[in-house]
């Protein structure tokens, strides 16, 4: 961390400062020169809040952190990609996994019937909405319980590893048999559920919330992965932006951006993204070509009657076609999809 | 709702459409123009994703919720202001109350050295973190529980409400003592703690997510009153844009807009929205100003030592100016502070 | 144009309204449910501001445009794919150009090895700044006209077709011999200079602004078409967001959404989305995925001497790398590069 | 200017990047530390984009520019408040100026109407529009040369001073008698037209663009002041967010920072800002409780007639009705309206 002086400050004034910082535990280095004196700070500084130290110290022209905020995430730290296993399925630079299924489990009829299709058509992973976060209290809510133990039927009718989303703590013992525990972009920066999913030995998904950062994203990371759970899935999931034609704003920057940053899998989900459906086909090539890890795709068995989100779906037909075309995508790229 | 049909659609067709949504237990009310024809639904279209029936179903042209989703928080249906009693003192339109405390209770000395000043400068509530939504895992998390204590004691001496953040729902029986619940800006739309604060019987103070819109923030407030608790505090805290001069862009127009729409009361946090210290009193004689019924302001006995959010909160002495100045423009409001 | 009245309006109050529009030279037609009343109105409803109408007459509960605002560049008016033929390179669907060139012109020595760089490596067009739109008043504007004969020079050397930016409508004179005018991104909404390059017989390149939505793009387009021009290549090149770790957010969504609209092409501008040279790359490789017509890449001799733009610029092995991988994806997708 | 290298650099490479900097014509300071080394650039480096720096040169770690990058809109440089004189009424610190009237000037008795009656509540200066930026091509774009004499026609009736919206250079000789020339939210990057009207020996309002930082706004008055106009009014009138139940998010904490920031006054249209009419008023007290110079207020004489944004013009009795209001307040801040 540095922080450059004001022009003109006293000697007095800049001992004081400096004595302040080490009070901290801080090594303090200076480097006067004819213009500004700036200082720098030597030690952990993850906990220093610098606009704060600006702004409560006259002296102090501005300040700024050296070093991001992350460890564990940080690829400069781990620069060997991560491999998340997702029940067998090996999420990682090199793989391209492809995630489908319905937003809400509605039966066991229909989650049968989505994964048996989806996995015809090439998906490696099955999702499905048990628990489901909604806007207004009088929508459908999801299954809850009865809806992961539907998931946990269609995993053994088709072998497919299954993702949902937990949306507190409390329900977490429910997920013991869940491959990939899903945090929503509204829980990103619910700090007690990464806490507590950072304990678990499980894979995690963490979908960016609708107005993080990436930095933010990494930090969310980052509590998951300081609990000991180093198995993070992050999702590039589209952002809140003033364009209203689209429901979010995907931000295919993000991923390339990430894996420089991290060595942990980016993958990307554009349903939820779009909000529209005949985008998902062009935004899946681009997330391709992009250099993701893998897909979220939301297929559904009868869209038109989903009463959630089926604006966005795809039917079974659709995905069908869309895995064709991407299959030869992946290959392009000479990137393998499966366990292979 | 309403629903637009595409020009030239066939009566087949129309018939279809109007049998399923009547499967779905709605009554229609066609209406046939030389354009377009329109469909009138009537009955709880709550459960209805809007966007979903126009894009899932081709001959739709467009679709529009008439009423809004929200029935409890909505002023419509309750004219009336809601008076909500904060351990004694009443937020509500007329009157105008003032909470201030520092972002963390750090020691008993602190609090109590914070509450006794700002009760006699004017602050009718204090406020003082005990749990921490902090971004890094590696930042000071608050004292926990033992913050909570300390903050009752400062109660004890004082004889101010408190107020503080829960960040999950087990936390609850913990703020048993606790005057006003905080749902932090991260967490409004975190669903299950909103439904857990729902049912206990004890004021809640909402604050806006850093993305989201106004009627997100009264259907999270409609979730916690569907659970029988109808005192709630709607409270502006700034919202995420482009702009980095300031932490948050401070959203004014919320205060009228949102009392034009509920029945609520309305407060302004200028301190986190602007993250400057010398913004913090003309945003909040602004607040006054626009109609909201009080101000949440952070204060801290020593700002330059404070290791978090220091660069905003006001010391001793600039809060008691501050209150000094608002009491008068209170006073033109016509508003009154405390309990009388 | 449809208005629902709120409900339990008198007849007297629904007459003196549909009197009122009619006065405005629309017919109406009226629907009365047993909720709302609706009336849709008929006429050519461009002039109309929906939510005057709204606002302005409290007997209406909502109103909406049926129809979109734009006609020229609607898709549904004008199924069939515009062609740009851009100094004899045609810019259309099925065809994927590559325009490159650095972000300002400062030598004949400069563009013109640039130009045989990036020609050799396989661009369509060469790009090249002239007039430089710059935050500070202090800061390099570009050599003006000098720099566009500089350009056209190059195009002499190289026979590539430029594309260039224009300020104001002053210098469009000078404009003759460049084969594409560009309309800037902050001259987006310039609507006197849109209306003035659509009295022109000219291909234009418009930008979209950092803080426009697709509609208002549309509508720009709309500006230069209704003009007589139809030569309008759209062009994506990143908003404005709350996220910092790129300049701006590049809206890939845009591209297949776009092209849904408009039958106008639409290419993409990774350079100054990302504003990261290290991101260039995997975007134009998600751009020729989405589906774009072409791309705009800032390719410069000598990166590190730029003063202007440096940090997003290719240097020319970089682009010739890049332009390797391109043409394999142009293939692969089925399009053709060039004029073939 | 500082750049911070990374740890480990080598001399050889400090010192090729320490020659290069002073080949741009800068001074250089250099403070070695034990973990990083950081160079300080003397000299103007308002030219140098310091993003480009960094990613161009491998060594360096992060750069900041030190000082704003603006100087004669500057407080640090001007410290004293500059008056504007608009006609004979001064706009600045302590004073309150109130300009209103119609989005556009539609024809003589209504602007003399509105003029008469704005001045009989207290307004000091007349706004009204003659040349119209419009989103479509299609709408009423103001009546041009005809609507500035109408203007003047009502300033020699009242005497109040006049303010209206230029749209491009060539405008410019037809402003000869107007009072305050404005330039628009779209054209606040306009860098030509800053430029030519900062020749002018007239009053600019500078509208801050949809999506502008208040440092580019600044930037933007420095194209105006460097030109030799120092007669420069900043107005906040919203921006662009993704809240979509105002037109626009105002932002009032703008007004409190640019005057810290700058010597120039600031004024605040809320009626652009809300586009909804019944938060004109509160979003006006708040503006003089924030501290604004002045406020600009659309008023009409018969907005339920105005095709273009009558859902934000005040009537003309409810104009008179805030401007009671507002005189208390004015009072209430010890500050005056007119010309005492």
């Amino acid at each position: 961390m540095v922080f450059v002086l004001k022009p003109g400050v006293s000697q007095h004034n800049i001992d004081h400062f400096t004595q302040k910082i080490e009070s901290w535990g801080f090594k303090t280095f200076l480097s006067t020169g004819t213009e500004h004196t700036v200082i720098c700070l030597i030690g952990n500084t993850a906990k220093i809040d610098v606009d704060s130290v600006v702004q409560m110290n006259d002296i102090v022209e501005y300040g700024k952190r050296v070093t991001e905020p992350y460890k564990a995430v940080n690829r400069t730290v781990h620069p060997e990609d991560t491999v998340v296993n997702a029940g067998g399925v090996p999420i990682v630079n090199g793989m391209f996994q492809v995630i489908a299924g319905p937003c809400s489990v509605e039966s066991e009829e229909q989650i049968i019937e989505v994964a048996r299709s989806v996995k015809a058509s090439g998906a490696t992973m099955l999702r499905g909405g048990a628990f489901k976060p909604r806007t207004s209290p009088y929508a459908f809510m999801g299954l809850g319980e009865e809806g992961l133990q539907l998931l946990l039927a269609a995993k053994r009718e088709t072998g497919l590893p299954v993702v949902t989303e937990v949306m507190n703590q409390t329900q977490l013992p429910l997920f013991d048999d869940i491959d990939v525990i899903q945090v929503g972009a509204r829980n990103m920066q619910n700090f007690d559920l990464l806490r507590e999913v950072g304990r678990y030995n499980k894979p995690v998904l963490l979908k960016r919330g609708l107005a993080n950062t990436l930095e933010e994203l990494l930090m969310s990371a980052e509590y998951i992965m300081s609990g000991g759970n180093s198995q993070v899935i992050l999702c590039e999931r589209g952002i809140r932006t003033f364009e209203t034609s689209t429901r979010n704003t995907l931000d295919l920057s993000a991923v390339p951006l990430l894996k420089q940053k991290t060595h942990l899998p980016v993958i990307v989900d554009p349903s939820h993204a779009a909000g529209i459906q005949t985008l998902v086909a062009p935004l899946a090539r681009a997330a391709v070509a992009v250099g993701a890890d893998g897909l979220m795709i939301e297929t559904h068995n009868d869209p038109a009657q989903a009463l959630s989100d089926g604006a966005q779906s795809l039917n079974l037909v659709q995905f069908k076609e869309l895995m064709k075309d991407l299959k030869r995508r992946i290959d392009f790229e000479g990137k393998h999809i499966g366990t292979a």
